[in-house]
């Protein structure tokens, strides 16, 4: 059981970790950052108690902590209760959501790792924006995707907005960052992925008429909205297939696009 | 053609109606707001100008207002220009996107003649979010929906933030507010559409088995992620149509859900 601590103090040295977050987190991965991943919310922090990342500490008002007494049975870090001031003052911001956690990261899966166990992947290029790519994480994991490989100009989906946007998803869904781009997609091709590029280049197979045989492996690789895909991405896959859109309409949301394809071409769930 | 009119003097009345937006705009349809619709960045402007809202002027830096020249031809509102500064001390805020156009408002259609001339429909219940309206335009106007009606507890898709997550779609996609809640869904089964419910419910048929037959009129009805449709709404429907989703994941986004729902029950544009 989590050892719940009692913090009066915002200056306490032991809610370090959750201190101005605005700032810390600005850019976890790079130097300066700390590096952490942090949810908030009890449905967030509930997905990261059970992903495998290791959790550090929990910071929240009682009345969280208390919903979460489940969850916090096995585990061994200290949960931190504070006000929703003290809480605000920690932070840098109120936060609506009362409680959040703190975890480590773990180290990254290669991309033949991830292709190793999954039947269906989504495979982004140009993703900047943390937002998409968290909300591509929510619709993969509803829709039955089992893993994401990140490929050249994607953001760091352990963001703590993306993780945010994600409700979570980001902790569940396991991904892998392509060393080599775009050859990461000859390695998913090698093991036996059929790779769908969703383009809306007029000369496209239409997604209707895309279907994944019994058994079939399949990678759906998406690009940002605007620029879309490169050229050498496009080429380097099997197939170019586009959603039909009425006349008029450029395109959809990268992220409301992945979840059309993945409905239509992830291993059906009934 | 727009008459050109150079604005050095944020002060100017003639620049009212693009004064002090994020006040002005909160509740544009209730008593003190100004029930103008408002479009942002050239994008949208031009949606604007192409639609039915008549357009009282546009305001814009130099370089934005040259870009709409060919779009402006044809219009007899002035366009404002003045600097960014002046801009941003109309508005309100510092405005990336460089051009506002503001229009009155039209009378709404009714449900009845939405359903005249529309094949599919998305029918919308208890969705308040402004983003999410927006992006079920956006999304409807993409995958072939002919028109849109608003069911009980939805917000205004004329507030200026739906407008820009729409991409201004909500301007060309046509909507109609339900008089009667959820009466107007039997008005739609009177015209004709079979009116598919979208729902988690276990029981509820999977979307992937559910086509529409030729020529067959479709309205897709959507409730709000969280609490989701009302009982009397998915009663009131011929068909309870579930997006299947892999285990351990609630729901997904209502914008995100309507899309599929879109692609896959919308007459099929190839």
């Amino acid at each position: 059981m989590a050892t719940q601590i009692v913090i009066d103090d915002p200056d306490d040295d032991r809610v370090d970790d959750f201190r101005d977050l605005k700032r810390a987190d600005r850019r976890p991965d790079r130097p300066g950052g700390k590096g952490l991943v942090i949810a908030e919310g009890t449905i967030v922090v509930r997905r990261l108690l059970a992903s495998p990342y290791p959790v550090r500490a929990l910071l929240g008002v009682g009345r969280r902590i208390e919903e979460l007494r489940d969850d916090l049975a096995d585990v061994a870090c200290p949960a931190y209760v504070a006000s929703a001031d003290v809480m605000a003052t920690v932070v840098g911001f109120h936060l609506n959501r009362g409680v959040l956690a703190v975890a480590d990261r773990v180290p990254r899966l290669s991309v033949t790792e991830l292709a190793a166990s999954a039947r269906t992947i989504a495979v982004l290029e140009g993703v900047g924006d943390h937002e998409n790519i968290g909300a591509l994480f929510r619709n993969a994991a509803a829709l039955d995707v089992d893993g994401v490989v990140l490929g050249a100009g994607c953001s760091d989906p352990l963001y703590r907005r993306s993780v945010r946007v994600s409700m979570g998803h980001v902790l569940r869904v396991p991904f892998a960052t392509a060393e080599e781009w775009p050859k990461a997609l000859t390695t998913l091709r090698d093991n036996g992925f059929r790779v769908a590029a969703l383009t809306p280049r007029w000369n496209a197979v239409s997604l209707h008429e895309v279907q994944p045989t019994e058994g079939e492996r399949i990678a759906v690789l998406l690009g940002a909205e605007g620029d879309g895909l490169t050229d050498a991405a496009i080429e380097a896959a099997d197939v170019a297939v586009r959603i039909p859109m009425a006349d008029g309409v450029d395109s959809l949301n990268v992220a409301t696009a992945g979840a059309i394809a993945f409905y239509e071409l992830a291993h059906r769930v009934s």
